[in-house]
């Protein structure tokens, strides 16, 4: 009736091939090379072309973090294939308040992967057609309303479809850097678009040449977002988890330098210049009418040539890939909900898989937030990145520095052999105390540019998250059973609540017959005298051997009455239980729910309130109501990366409807 | 426990007198006052000074249009006290359909009234207080959203503080034009600031003549609004509700027409010139930078002095009555909704008295509505004009011809004295005419202006409401009963679901077993073995005689399971009926709602779809939960309009708690 189960005995079917998991997981951290280049160079152009030159330094320093990153994450893999990532690795090692800090900064994150990620994609689109430049930030707050709404109707990420882009980006971009070296290597060296533009140079002093140095440095690290993609997604993997998990990990690693060295080499040999404002650029007379193309549109004009098909793949392939990376964050938000709230750190409902509601608003949730902020900075990249990168490196900080303590504890505990670990320690450390640098640097460049909206979010997820499990714990405390517990209710007592004479009353009235209590009787509450009689006749008409009482209610009040009557049966008959049946009409839209069983649902509200009272809801399917299973049927956001099943759910036929009413069966 | 009844005897003692009806109920019409001279006088003077000769024959007309109505309505108040106003006479007289045309030219024009009345208001302040022009539509929009939260929260309309400023501005407006008649009388007339400035007068053909005295007709019939009002409150009146009713009615006609005329004259007058485009005033500097004052503050400054004291009492005044006009229409929304309800146009939900969830969504829709416009068209009371007298003189129209009809009705009924039918049938139709006529002319004159939008959601509206209809009509058909039946079902089994072992769950099982099922048995769904395992502990420790069953979960899925395992009991028993005992969880604040029975009520979602299943809730009240009361004694928006009594409900103290879980009564 719920659906075939037996896909769910397979598991292994549902789970990811490397092939698959690779795209889904790398989307992130590899869509990051289409504007991290873009990012380091223009920094350092601010301070004037000559600048340039330390650019190969920065990125050596970018590849070399994005190394020992890649390591880390390797071990945290290892020893944690549960999925649970940085804020479990915080959680257990370093104590729940640090777990919390990771958490919210995660949550920070996956909204600003999503706003950077469409803000990219849109401007590698503008950048392919510059007529669209004018509708900068609509397109983006289309792309992710779209990306909501793919998400809400639920979506097979791991369909080769998802995987296609990400392959053609980096195919492309891979050819785009050995056609580019190629030609530099036949003597006739790419030249980009803006290459003759000329940038005033700026004498800097000494500290101010350092903060700029560090401000590319940092703007660069975003280049680094989404590795710990894959560290949360084990479970999706197929056996052996841990060893596939690692040997993509190191793949997206490898991939990921490959193209970040090649792209930034690429646009210093082809003297790309892209300026923070575009009317810094010399020699440039459409600045201000014409969109500024993005740093990989200029190099894959100046290899391939302008608006060649080849052009127009890279261009395709990049927005694509940074489509996908932005839905990743709407697979991994509600993910880590269900984590909090299993931690009792969120509404317990997100931790319960298929209450679409629930995940739904998750996705309306990050949707939103991310809208408002495209909107706020007029989907503005530049700007938008100083928000980006220190959410990733507090989680990255706080989750090497949990190994550490991991490694120490099993050291403590005499683990052999000491070896592996040693160097595990090793690795860890040095990845906690370089990203923990990069935090500081980062904090600092950053701060005024923007970066202290996200030092006052991250507090108050924080201070939620830990009101939410403070709330549960009292509860829990307020509903401990007392060492030993007498059942001493007595007497038994059944009402069934009717309004007019309809088929689910008669059938609420049937199963209370059949539920045999000491005494049964019907109460219809009489507001309208004339329906009142009508339904006496009917009453007789139907001859109902129950008796029907009926209580005055002295103005259009239903409930009121009702509870005078149970209490004073409950005063003459001492701790009776009165069990009051009212019909529930299940519905199939959402809509039929705004259109039934509200007045039912207040008496029912205000009767709980009544000493002895158990409600009694006898189901009546309505026709429509069938139509709940399709929906049911659809994976929910993040359910594979948890290497869930996705059990398809066939909508049943007729056989249903006689649950709601007293068929032949019922009756006989 | 739900509150002292005593009070809802004394219906009557909740009942308005006159002196206070007046200002409730005349608020609206009456604050119209504020705006509809001054836009008669603005187009007119769109055709140069020299058209404002014209004004007094306009005003003249409008004057004859609001004793005919009100004329008119009496007679309404008469043949129809319940108080469903235009809408049920229509719906009475002319059938469904011209019903809910109505309904839907009033819902409408609730939305318009408050943008309207908001905007005027906010104009009026801005007459007093200049510096506060850029801020209009940010004002408006506060305003609005001070109102709906006033309503949400739950206003007691009849208390004295919402008489004080309609009595205010009636008596203030009074002693302006008494002490300006006397000043000409004096022959010092009073001089209007804007008497100086010059408007170029253009020489317009014959059509447009008309054209433009026509729409200066339309723009001042903007002072007929809210004139209804008083026949959709009668029930409210104290005894003799429609003579009170009637009388209420004439003194408002009365009122509204000597201030209307008082404010044109003196506008005329002291030559107060309101212009469209304040830059067309020849003789204006600061016409770009200045906001253009009212009218009515253009007189009060030339009469009692620029920034006086009384010159700011009338401004205060206006502007106060002019917000109380739009919270009538935060009454009337909801009012009108329970009606629609009752007739099953709407959700029944909103004909549930009491039901705040729903009546707050009336509200918040309203303000919802009207922000929008406001914001859309910037708060300009001029282009809202446009917008507004048009679904007013469609309710007009058709509740005229509404009562014709049901003149007619009579008198072929053969009733008598005829002489009176006769009288009442001859009002009613010189009034429909004249409506309808002005209804054409306001169409024609207004319809590119902005009015073509009134036409677009009227029709929406009114599909949305027929649909709501015919939806609940094919419900009806699907559950009437059938000629007879017969009660077979067979077999009794309890299931009590357990998760951990808690007071809730205890409490359950208590009431189960007093239910005294012909077995019973408790359910615990396995997903983790410790957890179960502990259970099992704790069941033994806790010696419960009820058997446990262990029903294992292939993959953490609850409710799967459970259904597989009630499926297969039924097709051992044959239709036997089993009631599932799940705890339920009673809270007080809102967002605790967020925290709590999701995944039970998940359990329950599916388990309502299985054939032969009851669900019991066992309530468990928290602690926060006895805060729910207080809420509830707040009176509902239009409650007191309807004439119902506001119930105090005092908040009960501890002896709610009990109720909640097992105490010693309950257990011995």
């Amino acid at each position: 009736m719920i659906g075939d189960p037996l896909p769910s005995e397979q598991l292994e079917g549902q789970l990811l091939p490397k092939y698959l998991a690779l795209p889904i997981f790398a989307s992130d951290p590899l869509s990051s090379v289409a504007y991290a280049p873009q990012e380091l160079l223009m920094i350092l152009t601010l301070g004037g072309l000559s600048f340039l030159a330390f650019a190969p330094w920065v990125a050596a320093v970018v590849v070399l973090l994005l190394v020992v990153v890649t390591l880390s994450y390797r071990q945290l893999v290892k020893a944690y294939p549960s999925g649970g990532g940085d804020y479990e690795v915080a959680s257990k090692n370093l104590g729940e308040k640090a777990g919390l800090v990771v958490a919210s900064a995660l949550l920070v994150d996956y909204v600003m992967t999503v706003v950077v990620s469409v803000a990219s994609g849109v401007d590698n689109i503008i950048s392919a057609l510059p007529e669209l430049a004018p509708l900068r930030v609509e397109l983006a707050v289309f792309f992710v309303i779209l990306l909501g709404a793919v998400n809400l109707r639920g979506v097979r990420e791991s369909s080769k479809a998802f995987a296609v882009p990400t392959y053609v980006f980096i195919g492309s971009v891979f050819a785009m850097v050995l056609v580019g070296l190629t030609r530099v290597a036949l003597g006739d060296p790419p030249v980009a678009e803006s290459a003759g533009y000329e940038v005033e140079s700026h004498s800097l002093a000494q500290a101010a040449l350092i903060l700029l140095l560090l401000r590319s440095f940092a703007s660069g690290c975003s280049a680094l977002t989404g590795v710990e993609a894959i560290a949360n997604g084990v479970p999706a993997f197929r056996r052996p988890k841990i060893k596939n998990a690692q040997a993509t990990l190191a793949l997206m690693g490898g991939i990921a330098i490959a193209l970040f060295v090649g792209l930034t080499a690429l646009a210093l040999i082809s003297g790309v210049h892209y300026s923070e404002d575009p009317c810094d650029l010399i020699g440039w007379a459409e600045c201000a009418t014409e969109p500024q193309r993005s740093l990989i549109a200029q190099v894959a004009s100046s290899i391939f040539g302008n608006n060649s098909l080849l052009f127009f793949i890279v261009q395709a392939a990049t927005a694509a890939v940074l489509l996908l990376a932005a839905n990743t964050a709407f697979n991994g938000f509600p993910l880590l909900g269900s984590v909090l709230a299993r931690d009792s750190y969120a509404p317990k409902s997100l931790s319960t898989r298929g209450d679409r509601l629930i995940y739904s608003n998750g996705v309306l949730l990050l949707a939103l937030a991310a809208c408002l902020i495209l909107v706020v900075y007029r989907a503005n990249l530049t700007v938008l990145i100083q928000l980006y990168v220190i959410g990733v490196f507090v989680s990255f900080t706080l989750g090497q520095s949990g190994m550490v303590k991991h490694w120490i504890t099993m050291l403590r505990a005499g683990a052999s052999p000491r070896g592996p670990i040693l160097r595990s320690l090793s690795i860890n450390g040095f990845g906690a105390l370089l990203t923990f640098v990069v935090l500081l640097v980062v904090t600092v460049t950053k701060f005024t540019l923007g970066a202290w909206l996200v030092f006052v979010m991250m507090p108050v997820l924080f201070t939620l998250m830990l009101g939410v499990n403070r709330y549960y714990r009292d509860v829990a405390t307020e509903i401990a059973v007392d060492p030993e517990t007498t059942f001493g209710s007595q007497g038994d007592h059944a009402v069934v609540l009717v309004g007019k004479m309809q088929k689910p009353v008669l059938k609420a009235l049937d199963y209370a017959i059949a539920a045999r209590h000491e005494s049964l009787e019907a109460i219809h509450v009489s507001i309208d005298d004339d329906e009142t009689l009508k339904l006496k006749r009917d009453w007789i008409a139907q001859n109902i051997a129950v008796p029907l009482r009926i209580v005055q209610s002295p103005y259009r009040d239903l409930s009121w009455p009702l509870i005078q009557y149970i209490k004073g049966r409950r005063e003459e008959h001492g701790s009776e239980v009165v069990t009051v049946y009212t019909p529930i009409y299940i519905v199939g839209h959402w809509w039929e729910s705004l259109l039934h069983n509200h007045k039912a649902r207040r008496i029912r509200q205000k009767l709980m309130m009544v000493h002895g009272v158990t409600i009694a809801l006898v189901p009546w399917l309505l026709d429509s109501s069938e139509l709940i299973y399709g929906r049911r049927s659809r994976p929910l956001p993040g359910q594979e990366r948890r290497g869930e099943p996705v059990r398809p759910r066939p909508v049943p036929r007729k056989p249903l409807t006689p649950a709601g009413r007293p068929t032949g069966r019922e009756k006989h």
